[in-house]
């Protein structure tokens, strides 16, 4: 069971932002087609990588000297939208893939963004990383030369299928955290393989183990003689991420509606109903009732997320020292917002298809189920409950959140 | 992967309601302890069945002459409820089974009643239904003495763990529909065993042949020298079994509430919150709001359900010339309203649960998503706007359904 | 504008608890007929308690031998909800007066609770109280023989139209807190009118400045020699209270989807839709839908809050020293829910009986939004996310709320 | 009760879309301050009305020659949006004029177009209709060099306030319909002045006499010889004016929401909940969630708005005869889901505010019920389920509705 890459060949490589999306709808049409079947097996996505590489996708955000594509974030979040639609997995693994390739923007020197972006770029790397704040930090020792990071570190999305893998711990003795990049295959870095949950199942976000992995002091993101220069930039890390999830639950709900139409179109049997019903479900009242309300969440959500996408890359790809406190905040809680309105209508789709589709629906040889189980999964990435008091309490009193982890 | 059933003796033989009930209660026990493992294989339910035959649940409503428990529909629908708690499959295969057992009542004649309740209850039998009204009736060619059915059916619960069979077909050239029970080990029964769908899993409820079942026209359920003498009566059968739809479907959220609230106790970190935090999840602010919400909302349906119960209880047990139209219809209206209370109440607790344990609670190995599956395969037995619709015409102009099979 | 209480005449006192609801019925459909021009008047309901005291709905509970219905409180709970459906504003009244009645049973002593229910009763007055928590208390400075009130009290439910008072404050001090009951019309007892609320209107719940009133120590609700012997039943304040919402919740949404069915019925107009349009209102698919699903909500609450009302009826009218403290706080938890139950429902269908009727169902000349605005404002007694974090306590830790003045 | 309207001096006329925005600010602060008090009185908005003509905001479609503002549709969204923030009834009067301001770019023919707007603009008119389709359709009498139309209309948007009426009747004997524009004020249009309903209640929608309006033939819109020409652009009426609801909606409930917030600031006490509870009600934990959950519900209806705007305006600023009927499908669809996603979450926040904000906020002096009132009733301007059909037959069928009265 796997994506058949090899028949597509990308003999072209986009130039616009509207070429790249259309590759990004031909890369999430291939996938579509064995979704379900590749969720079911839930191996570690090595194929779906090589087709993201091969397409050009992994490396969209990467300076084009290298032979990237050179695009903005607006562009990526619409193209982590359109491969959702087809693989919400492939979807998250794409996304939390460009916000890890920009981590070196966001707490990098200037020679380390160069160093890094060549790197990737022109070897076509996929990123992942160790990072989940809610397990124990990573510990580092300071060998005076290097950094020797150490630890146990779960929901490490993208795993055993990339090339690079952003760490991050703190010093022993000390509150100094430190992101580093390195590279995957080493020895000190081993995945357990474990990811076995209910969604996003071919994001292998399993458990990492990092045992004596050696990293060179001038890798150490945003140090200067062992020295950390903050920006407020330093910060954006959680919004620049929960941005993406809203891309990806918008991309999935699509998909969950979009392939629900096509059921109903097609294979959806009208109800009898005493003389009053109809010949074609299509044209069942409550049937166009449901699409109706699902459609017009829909098309709210992604009008606000595109809104909330513009203003993240304005503020991304301007300036770091320009970002100011006040206006990373009011950018973290629009952010909160969106993806809040996200998660609610992707969750509220993934699970009334059904009552627009059908008994038989429910086979599994459908897997309509696969929209409700990849959004149920991830939606749990963090309480929304907290993030609703973070939006609600901008609106009472005005208050920006302190940037966390989680804010 | 099999439910334990050699482990418990059941040395005594329960006389009243509540001792039932908590008969119940203990085999909902033994089921619960694997029901996710057994969920996942999907095996046909052969060591299940053996457990609520072992347990004397198959025959609480069979004649105590003939070693049944002598209890009413009341009992019946509690004991379904509980025994979907630990095991929605297991609940619905009972609930089934009951109302299958049952039609004979609903249609059979005095001496057939006697016949067939003597049948089950002192061999302990267990009733499947090859009868979905969605696919084309069976075919049923009069011989003279004996009546012979051919056909296919989808969706008949129970299958291959059955020990007998509803059959309902139509006699060609004729608009006589003829229900009779036969045995289900025999040739002309042949169980295609391909149920796998995404709820509901051990159910069995996969599609069955059925070539050339003779049938003598004494077992013709309700006719007396091929004549069908109709009661309003008769017309019970779809009222009395979505009435139990609703049982096991509040058993369900039920399960899926009590299993939640386990995990939140034992298992869910607290979330870290800037100082205002709580050192348990148990005393968080929003998992108390979400708990208490959804609490109250199965409490009620609950409380409606147990209602209506009571008043199906009443019908099924009084004498069948008494039944008026106006009366099975009022009751219709009633338990579709249950049926659709049940339904709802079940999704959002299916759903929100993991809104109330975290991240973590989707691995497959906490198996937490299995109540949503089976509600949502279940709820889509016919379509609940349609039961809406039946309702509200009830409620503005008095109008009670037209008898058919889904009202 | 005046409800016309004179034209009828109450021939016989109801005996039964049945009899009772009809008495009840009779009153609500007087009080119907000119409710929403009453409201809009929003004059002290003098007439309205008139009719009350004549039909003997008043002294329901009071002592047979004094001339009372001696009847139960599952009885009243169903009076109050059968008024409410009528006339939100008198439900309140007549609940709130129920509670006030029983306030000397709930923590008086056996010769207080005997004379004043001789006394209530044999007079048929009415109660009211001066007793929100959320205001500071009342002052009280004990005089050797007497107690003196003094202070202000907003949300005096009953006011100007009530005879007899309930008091409630803390001598000065001390952390003693006295009730009494003291006759309403006296100097010292000055309502200021200022009840112009949304919603309730005829309850005349507007503030009432306590000044100088004196009451003997004989009075002092459950107090001997200056000392008040505590019992669990004492706490029972605010349960007893809550589950009288709820049933004027059930009540009020009764009156408000029967209101707008009999519209629908009458005088709603069938929207036009391109040759697939019904000849009638009642006949189309999205309202009988609506309120089909209405209906069933309704039911359910209707059924929970009915059990309940058992639950509480049996705390009640049990012996006052047989209550423990787990008892108390489970009833108070159930109390809680149905209380959330009613509130949410209520409110979902004042909201959206309009829906159903259409846009001229906004003329003030049929005042829809009576129901909607009765809920609303209630339902703010007290806030029910807070309640809902209780009954999620008990959920997950077992916990029962501490008695409180909201708990 | 009236707008102080003098006291603000328009000295500088706005130029650019922000400014006219800005403007609009202030005039609906104005109409903020006593919105309350007038809603009560429910007088004709004859002061409102000239606070409208005074800033300017009249003819912001107007051609700057004849001293018009110029401006886009997209701004005049804006506008109607700011304005009903600040009183949803003059948000509705405006939004109607603009629209029929624009009726005769509609159906009118070049020459009637330029009359129209030099009219109007030159003189600072205020535009009403007598349309309504629900009722019979006024008569018109052709008598060779003038028309003369007859009948009743209700929900006449404006009223007395109005300048010029624009009427819509059928030629008798024919299936001929034809718009005009006639002064208001002439002895054959007579206002009943009957506009009682539960919102909107400053917008004179009341009932309109029209007898004997004579028109000359060369002010029959569209019609050239008596013979209309009919376009696709012809069609937009309806469309044209939902996407003018779905604005005044959203102004509504950003009204509401910032309302309440300012009301929780300052007013709301804190909820006491032993041990536990907050200093300050705007730290809440369920007040805080409450808000962020309602704004990021209403910031994606604002964006998916403005989206639509954008649509809509490009379509109304096109040449007319560029507009296929594929084209005016699309976007009607568009604009049905804006406005059913207005609606919702106009009517959720309307209800959900008091929550919010506490009981003392039901107080009549506060009349925090506006918002409700105000989008409960014009929400029912035509149902809202025909709308989520419509959008959900797009979805499965691609099928654009026909256009018609509503659609």
């Amino acid at each position: 069971m796997t994506v058949t890459t090899a028949e597509t060949v990308w003999t072209e490589t986009p130039t616009t932002s509207a070429e790249w999306i259309a590759r990004a709808q031909k890369v999430s049409d291939i996938l579509a087609r064995d979704a379900v079947e590749r969720d079911r097996v839930g191996a570690a996505p090595y194929a779906e990588v090589q087709l993201l590489k091969d397409s050009g996708l992994v490396t969209l955000l990467g300076p084009t000297e290298f032979g990237g594509g050179g695009q903005r974030w607006e562009t990526a979040y619409q193209v982590v939208r359109v491969i959702a639609r087809g693989d919400g997995s492939i979807g998250q693994l794409l996304g939390y893939h460009y916000l890890w390739a920009w981590a070196v923007r966001l707490v990098g020197t200037e020679p380390q963004i160069g160093a890094v972006e060549e790197l990737y770029t022109s070897n076509n790397f996929l990123f992942g990383g160790a990072v989940n704040p809610r397990d124990t930090d990573l510990t580092i020792v300071d060998r005076g030369e290097t950094l020797v990071y150490n630890g146990v570190k779960s929901f490490s999305t993208g795993g055993r299928a990339t090339d690079l893998t952003v760490l991050e711990g703190i010093i022993e003795g000390t509150a100094t955290h430190v992101f580093a990049i390195v590279p995957t295959a080493q020895d000190g870095i081993v995945f357990r393989g474990d990811w076995d949950n209910l969604g996003q199942r071919l994001t292998d976000s399993g458990t990492v183990e990092i045992k004596d992995v050696e990293v060179d002091w001038a890798g150490a993101a945003g140090f200067v003689d062992k020295e950390f220069q903050p920006l407020v930039y330093n910060t954006l890390n959680f919004p620049a991420l929960e941005i993406v999830f809203a891309n990806f639950y918008v991309g999935i709900a699509r998909g969950a509606l979009d392939t629900a139409a096509e059921y109903t179109r097609t294979r959806t049997r009208p109800w009898p109903y005493g003389g009053d019903n109809k010949e074609l479900a299509t044209d069942e009242w409550y049937l166009r009732e449901g699409y109706g309300d699902l459609q017009a969440k829909l098309w709210a959500t992604e009008a606000f997320v595109d809104q909330v996408n513009r203003e993240s890359d304005a503020v991304l790809h301007d300036a770091r020292e320009n970002l100011t406190e006040q206006a990373r905040g009011d950018l973290a809680v629009r952010i909160a917002a969106a993806k809040l309105r996200a998660a609610d209508v992707a969750l509220e789709i993934g699970t009334r298809v059904f009552e627009l589709t059908g008994a038989r629906a429910t086979s599994n040889s459908v897997g309509l189920d696969i929209f409700w189980r990849n959004v149920r999964t991830h939606t749990l990435h963090d309480p929304v409950a907290y993030k609703r008091r973070e939006v609600g309490g901008y609106v009472l009193t005005g208050e920006i959140p302190e940037p966390t982890w989680y804010t």
